[in-house]
């Protein structure tokens, strides 16, 4: 038996082949180029039928909230999918082979429990700090969705009082530690440091500059590095008492280079979580990178 | 059919008697007297040997922990109930009832489901604030355990950086926005303000006295409760951007006189939580105040 995984990210689609026992088969993958609405649909539907390998369901991760009882995709990255009917349009080029839709946060952490670091578990998170921030919660083997499907929004977590204007487009947490956080809060700080000149001084700043200015010592770097491991672990923190989960799993793009921060993560993580159930989780990072949204979406397509 | 809930709390016995059309039938309760230890396993097996009314199954709702698999309760308040052997005791006199032990936070959302403001709900959650702060989590139906049965420790949420040692005990939620925290950051404030001469500054502090004196418009009082309401609403953003339930249930003696600032603390959560997910939850007060946790272990007894 084979599946044929989908994940459609804000910038590039990547579809997979995978056998029941988890060999990828087949890889290939697209960029978006700025597609939009019924183009990015389009691309995904012919993507799929160019796939040489017979398949017996197919699964897609999305990066937003797919509407399970409508079949429709809230995709805030995707201009035009604020309720885009892709499992309508799936239906009338997969024929009878059953299609699945699940957020990308839910395929992350379905992905680790499959082939990944989460192999075992039936109580574990997966954090995704990407340009984003989102987790994939798993409850006694059930993905978390929540009363509407929208659970898992953990970008919103309230981490830092009082509450200030920047927090309003994506959330607390998101907009100090995401990657797009990391590098609007550098911004900030070189704004209030007009005597600053260091290497952070550049046009089209990114997470990675700030990470690579860090390993320099670069004040504002630092400054900001150390900012974002205090709510990562918090966050972290918050996780472990409310979920009392085994394992939670690290990914996304900025871990990725924040992963040599997971021990001061774990230590100050500590300071803040219920004691008996920090004692009991393990932080560990990703065991499939970037595919682990395609793994996810592979499970699921295999597990419904 | 009738079944007996028995709510053990740090400071007193509650016992009733329930039809299973959620009628109570019988009630009594027993100060604990600063009992410790066995002497507390004894006034429970001697209560429940005095109800006059025979019953199908025996429900326990204990402040702390039930380590389900041995049957033994952690209840921090209790001196000696470390690792306590509750449901060997409890099957000493049970003969063929079954016994079933729930912590108190998970039965007070199962009483709130079968007689009170959560009923036909399916993803719910009850923030007890009282002495401590506990979250019952109910996912699709089922008491949200964790991999070791100790979720929902929200005492523990981190909130305010950077990290206070005054923390270390309770957690940062607890240790500022329990009834007991009330009272500390009083305390912490009345102490650094050596001209104040309010009614706060008096012997035996309680959180009542606190609630009482910000009716008067007392200057530090209204510190206090402005900052506990800026937490709970923090904490309730948080609960409604993971879980994205239907229903946020608050309770506990707290709410009690925090009641009335349940509108406030649904427009400052507003501010911090996924915005989708707060126009879907509805917050309320508990339904059945004191006896939650009655109903909850009465629920617990006839729906195993």
């Amino acid at each position: 038996m084979a599946v044929l995984a989908v994940d459609l990210g804000g910038t590039k689609l990547a579809l997979a082949v995978f056998s029941d026992d988890g060999e990828m088969l087949h890889r290939t993958s697209y960029p978006l180029d700025k597609r939009a609405g019924k183009a990015v649909g389009a691309l995904i539907t012919d993507a799929v039928q160019q796939i040489p390998i017979q398949v017996n369901a197919i699964g897609i991760a999305v990066p937003g909230i797919c509407r399970h009882q409508r079949g429709t995709v809230w995709a805030p990255n995707i201009p035009g999918w604020e309720d885009y009917p892709l499992l309508a349009e799936m239906k009338t080029i997969a024929g009878n082979t059953p299609v699945f839709i699940e957020s990308d946060r839910s395929c992350y952490i379905l992905g680790e429990i499959w082939q990944g670091n989460a192999q075992g578990c039936k109580d574990a998170i997966f954090l995704a700090v990407g340009t984003g921030i989102g987790a994939g919660i798993l409850i006694n083997g059930e993905v978390l969705q929540g009363s509407k499907g929208i659970a898992g929004a953990i970008g919103w977590m309230a981490l830092d009082r009082p509450f200030q204007n920047t927090y309003t487009d994506c959330g607390c947490f998101e907009s100090m530690a995401s990657g797009e956080g990391i590098v609007k809060v550098a911004l900030q700080l070189i704004l209030k440091d007009p005597a600053y000149n260091g290497i952070l001084r550049k046009d089209a700043l990114s997470a990675q500059d700030v990470f690579a200015a860090y390993r320099k010592n670069d004040h504002i770097a630092v400054e900001v590095i150390l900012q974002s491991i205090s709510l990562w672990a918090m966050a972290t923190a918050n996780l472990v008492s409310l979920f009392n989960p085994e394992k939670i799993i690290f990914g996304g793009g900025v871990f990725g280079p924040a992963a040599e921060f997971l021990p001061v993560i774990a230590a100050e993580a500590a300071r803040w979580a219920q004691p008996i159930s920090m004692k009991q989780v393990r932080l560990e990072v990703s065991g499939l990178g970037t595919d682990a949204g395609l793994y996810g979406a592979a499970y699921r397509a295999l597990h419904d």
